[in-house]
This record gives structure tokens, sequence and C-alpha cells, in this order.
């Protein structure tokens, strides 16, 4: 339970419509994960297409992983006529993203009408063990009377 | 000129060679432009594979092409037995990006021993018109005796 | 020239009476500099009370005039019935704040309708002698319909 | 309990120690509150000398106060002989910086030799409710052989 109330009912639906229009996503090996409204999450396995030279994860695919979580973890809770758009994001390196998968799930700080604030930690996980290996703090616009595009850049 | 003195006589080799060696560079296309001490740009055909829904670059491929930017700028100026790895960036978007071409350009605004800041400005260009869609303000860190691991996070 | 076009006859006057009405400007001695639309430069004199234990202007005092410069720089550009909100920034502390005086000069990224984008070049002052100590990305918010409120938080 | 060794047995003086010698916390009326190894709380009467315009703590002094708990929260887990140094922060605001008092309470994230991330919690506290004012993620530099210098910019 995020106690965030959904202002649609098909808010998962429309999450995994978006996601699955995105051939950046699907160039990478990103699905989606557990979604909830206002927390979604994005997993990656750690193929080797998606390295830097020492086989961890990139750091620039790191932080698609988290962008994407970040932007329909806003898309899940605005209106039916709203897109979300993302502003800003910072991102904090941890530890090397290596193991199995990749795991970033966002949650909402702040829902406001016209910006949604969300983070996302993004842990890397090998069997039981996870290691938090990254965290994004995220700026989102949800824009009113637009139809669908997340993520993209204003 | 960017009024920096590189620390090694092979720095655009190791820029070069590093860079090779990154298969997530390679995935979406990404290339170097111009490089010179402490000022590295990579260039990104804006093919549909990168894009999100709407046709634009993918805001986390964007990312990619900027976070690598400013580690190979910060890695022009380390010293031979050094490497370099991403602290964290802020990441602001601008403006669409979309056109023939993205051109991610970073620059030194602070050139420690151990941390380096770097500004990456990311334009969209269509023809002769450049749009400035993106910039990272990123914290680069300097690891003295470590073979060469750009953009590794810690 | 800042090439920006102002939306009022009175920008100047309306930065001017806003920042005179800030007490936490007044209680660190901050002072407005140089003014242009979608360009406002905050001062600061190193006096010992802004201190850190070290004889450094405190960071936070440094974000204070940095912030409070960005806020300007933005209220500056929106129309009359519009006030600004400070979103989010971000900061990097480059050198140490020390000198006769500190000079936050902020320059808009980019003017959008709802969002302004900030960049804030914060320089130590001795003499002639010029250091860039911090600088700050940051994103403002337009309330459209609201009396002036400059930097306050949503 | 946070789970973090203190490498000092006076890690709780040096602390309290360090925050004393700060012109700039004692001007804006700020104190320590609760602290522990990797965790350090700063407290601040919202006070008119430290609004805006509208009443509302000045966003420069919220950063203040979590800026200072963040290099707190870093100086107590870091060893005798170290000192810390703020390198750059991320803040978002959330909600309007009102009440009785704020609160700014750091936790690590991750706590490298060289490298320690701190997230800052800002809230506003009125009797007993507490409203999430403000976030801000933050990278500290520890010093090795450096006497006790917290928060100065490098």
């Amino acid at each position: 339970m995020t106690g965030f109330e959904p202002k649609t009912t098909d808010w998962a639906a429309r999450v995994r419509d978006s996601f699955a229009r995105q051939p950046a996503m699907a160039l990478i090996g990103a699905s989606l994960g557990e979604i909830a409204p206002g927390a979604v999450e994005v997993a990656l396995p750690c193929t080797a297409q998606v390295t830097q030279q020492h086989g961890y994860v990139h750091g620039g695919v790191v932080a698609m992983i988290a962008d994407s979580a970040a932007g329909y973890t806003a898309l899940s809770l605005v209106p039916a006529d709203a897109t979300v758009l993302s502003v800003e994001y910072k991102m904090n390196f941890l530890a090397p993203a290596q193991g199995e998968e990749l795991r970033a799930a966002g949650r909402v700080l702040k829902a406001g009408r016209t910006l949604v604030v969300v983070q996302v930690d993004v842990h890397a996980c090998r069997g039981d063990a996870r290691v938090l290996c990254a965290t994004m703090l995220q700026t989102v616009m949800a824009m009113h009377g637009r139809a669908d595009a997340p993520q993209a850049p204003r």
C-alpha cells in the first residue's frame, strides 16, 4: 500500500501500455516489475550489451531505468487527460551495478497538481542479496490536457 | 583551447580506446566527436531505436551520452595511473531531443586531484540549427593507482 | 544584453521591491548587484558572522545568495500577475568561499511558461581577482495569478 | 540504531564542538537535535528573521540547516584525523517551511572512505504535526589527515 489514491481506474493499463511503446526500454531489455499507485518498479537483467568495459552495467543505463521508473511512478497518479514529462533529476551512484538483475523502484515524495517529486532506489540483486547501487531524486511535470507522452523532455 | 594541461601525452588515445570498449555506447550508436584536454564531445544520431513513444530521443539515452561525455572529459585530464568514476550528476531537460543528431559537449569547471566537476551541454542539431536540449552537472572521482575504468559506479 | 524580453515594464522595480522584503537577505548582509532581464546578481560581503569555523563563508550562506539570485533572475521575466517559487536546485562547491565579497550571478537557460531553469555562478572576489567558488542549477516555477512570493517553497 | 559503527569514541563531542564553532548556525538560531553515528539532526525555530516576505522560512535557510545536518552526519563516522567537506547537494522543496520548528534529519546512504552520501529530510513541525517540506541528497568528502573543518567548500 502506498497511501496514494489513483485518479483513474485504468492507471495500471496506462502504465503498461505506455511502457510497451518505448523502443529504448526494449533495446536495453528492461521490463516493468511491481506496480502500485505512486510506486512503479523497472527491472533489468545484467546482460553484456548494457555494460561498460569492466562488466558493470553502464551508469547511463542505470539512469535509464531509474528515469523510467520515476516517470511511470508519476504517471500512475495523474488524471486521465494528463501525461508526464521529466523535468530534471539527480542521480548518486553508490555501488557497482553488478549482479543478475537491477531493480529500480520509484516512490512519490510529493504529488502536486503540476509537479510530482519521485525518489528511485536502484538495487543490484544476486540471489537473495540486494545492494543499493544508486538513488535518484526526480521532478516530473504533469501535463494536463495532453495525450500520453511519459518521459518526453519538455 | 580549453586552458587545461593534460597530464599525459597519450590522453587522446586513452579516451578513444576506452570509449571503444563500451558496449553500451555501441548499442545506442554513439560516437566520439571533438576532443580536447578537458573538453570531450559525444555524438548520437537520432535513430528510431533510441526514442520514446513520441519520436524524441529517450531522456535516459540523452543522459547516457552526457554521462559519457562527462567521464571522458575528466579522463582527458587525469594522470596515466588514474581512471575515473562517475560519483553523481544532475540533469535538466530543456527542450525535446529531436533532430538529426545530438551532441553532448563536456567542459571542466574544476579539476581537483580527487574530484573533477564537469558541465555537459547537449544540443539537438538539424542542419545548421542547434537547440540546447539538456544540461548536466557531474562530479567525477579520479581513482589514482587504478587501471582505466571510466564511468564505473563506485 | 541577455537576449530576453521582459514581460513587464517595471520588472526592475518588482525585483528590487521583493528583495527588500526578505528579512533573511538583510540578516546575512546581502544586496542586489547588477540586474537585467533574465540575469540578476546578488552580492555578499564576507563578514565574520556568515562564516563557518575556518573563516570561509558557510556553504549554506553561499546557497542562500545563489538561491536568491536564481529566483530573482526568473522573476525578472514573468508576467505581472505571476510570482516564482524555487522547485529544486543542485549546488556544486568548487573552491573556498573567501575574499572580500561573493557575487552570485544568475542567467536563464530556459524560460518556459511554467518552469524557468536558471544557472548561477558564484565568484569569490578580492580586488580584481575572481574565483568561481560554486555553481547552482535551479528549476523555478512561475505561479500565474498569484501575488509576488519569490522563493517561497511550494 | 543506525547500524553504523563510529570510528572514534568521541564522535558525539566532535560533532557538538564543531557545531558550536559555526557563527552562521548561531546567526539563524539553529541547534543540534538528536545525534547518533550516521544520523544527525539540526533544529531551527521558525523566527521572523529567517523568513522571506510571506512568512515562510527562506529556502536558503532551509538549505543551511539541511547542509549542516548532512555534514555532521558524515563527520560522525569519519576517523579522528579526518574532517569533512560538502562537495555538492541537490535540494527539492516539497511544502512551505512554516510551523514552530524545522527539523533536518540526516542519514547515511553510503559511507565510503573518501565519499559519504547523505540524505536529509526536513520536516516542518507544529505541535505533533510533521510535514516533509524538503529533502536533500548530498555528497560529502572525507579529508584524511586534516583538522576539523566541516562544511568548508573545497
